[in-house]
């Protein structure tokens, strides 16, 4: 089981392209802030701190798949439900739906990993294993 | 058979996160815009001349699946090959593959509408039939 | 005098630039929002609704100076200040002061105007003179 | 004197907002990814080089001040040419004019800093001398 948090923003002019309708990339931006949120309201500190203590420096996409059932326009506000359905060794599922009220605006599936700073090149990452404490405050 | 056209970014500084690397919503900007560039490229109009001679405003995702194989940081170039591989009644699969030389960073195919605007409320949009002229251009 | 009307957002990871502060385009980002949030408070309609009474398709910047006095990171929570401290002919000075608690992080003077398209060419905006009922609902 | 060096970008439809019109912070990412191009041409490293060899992490803005004076929407092609103008003991002034042709779409002069970390917080940054290796690259 997963504990679900729902992360609410509001449509802004700035996030509407010429269709008046949000230009859909912005709805990516509102899903990784919706991402992190979820792993402070369980209770995990920032990525900051966890590089410090357990090497993991974010959580970034190995994969995404969405599907986007209606249009958002500026002054509406959606509530976004996030979820982990699924834990992997060495990456999770996390899944979001996007509502204005009761409709389904816009839903997705993520894979994402912990990634860590490549002993052999800091500039590059790799995938950890699922920190135990992490796990732990996320169900 | 599909054309398939070159759309080449760079990627900024202001584009990487602080684990300095592509900030993932950008990766769907650069889509999106090299999604216009395809059609720009095989000859079709601006959707602001499109809407006035057909009534098509643009060409709105439906489903996008993404996957993330190597990260890309400031500095890079990188050459996004898209195609149209697939063309249904009221939709299209859009294919990009995002290189860096020879390296695949990134993967996307998404389906989108030819979206036009609805007669009884032209604030929400419908999909309109694959426009003949447009895909011929694109073949 | 002009109400004064606090937005408050929070700094996200993907806001964060290499250097692990925000990326300052943000900040107009948020600051865009602002100015929008500061009319919405004071009871002004949605630029879609003005468009249709008083042809105001919203109020795009002439000028902007902006100063930054410290940098602020993910996690924080910024409350911006609006108000509006002057009005002229065709234009209106917006005034905004990013706050962290009690440090002042940025601060902001534009000059806006009242935009509205422009009878021979509806691609082209024009300054309209401040709408007296805006302008009464701000002060 | 300085160099006088172009940034060329194109505008795409999602960087253009409901009144069809560039969202002005946008035009804050393009002088971002100018700003830095300048340093480019003239054969600067990367900040991430010149974080090593000499402690320079990034060129934050201290004060910005811009002007709008026309709009500009997608498909235009913009040409940003950036000088630096004047050296200071501890910060220098970038400008910029964006063109569309012989058109001045906007125009801007920034204060920035050469950037480090600060010894005691290494979250903290603060102004170093203006490195006289990258000045002399720069005239």
């Amino acid at each position: 089981m997963s504990k679900e948090i729902i992360h609410t923003i509001r449509v802004e002019f700035g996030d509407c392209d010429p269709a008046r309708i949000v230009w859909f990339p912005n709805f990516f931006r509102w899903i990784d802030a919706a991402s992190r949120y979820f792993f402070v309201q369980c209770g995990v500190p920032s990525w900051q701190e966890t590089e410090k203590t357990m090497g993991v420096i974010g959580t970034p996409l190995v994969d995404t798949h969405s599907r986007f059932l209606r249009t958002a326009t500026y002054g509406d506000t959606l509530d976004i439900q996030v979820t982990i359905p699924e834990w992997r060794e060495k990456s999770f599922v996390q899944r979001y739906r996007i509502m204005r009220g009761d409709e389904l605006i816009m839903e997705c599936d993520e894979v994402r990993i912990f990634a860590g700073r490549r002993a052999d090149n800091p500039e590059a990452i790799r995938a950890l294993p699922i920190p135990a404490g992490i796990r732990a405050l996320c169900e």
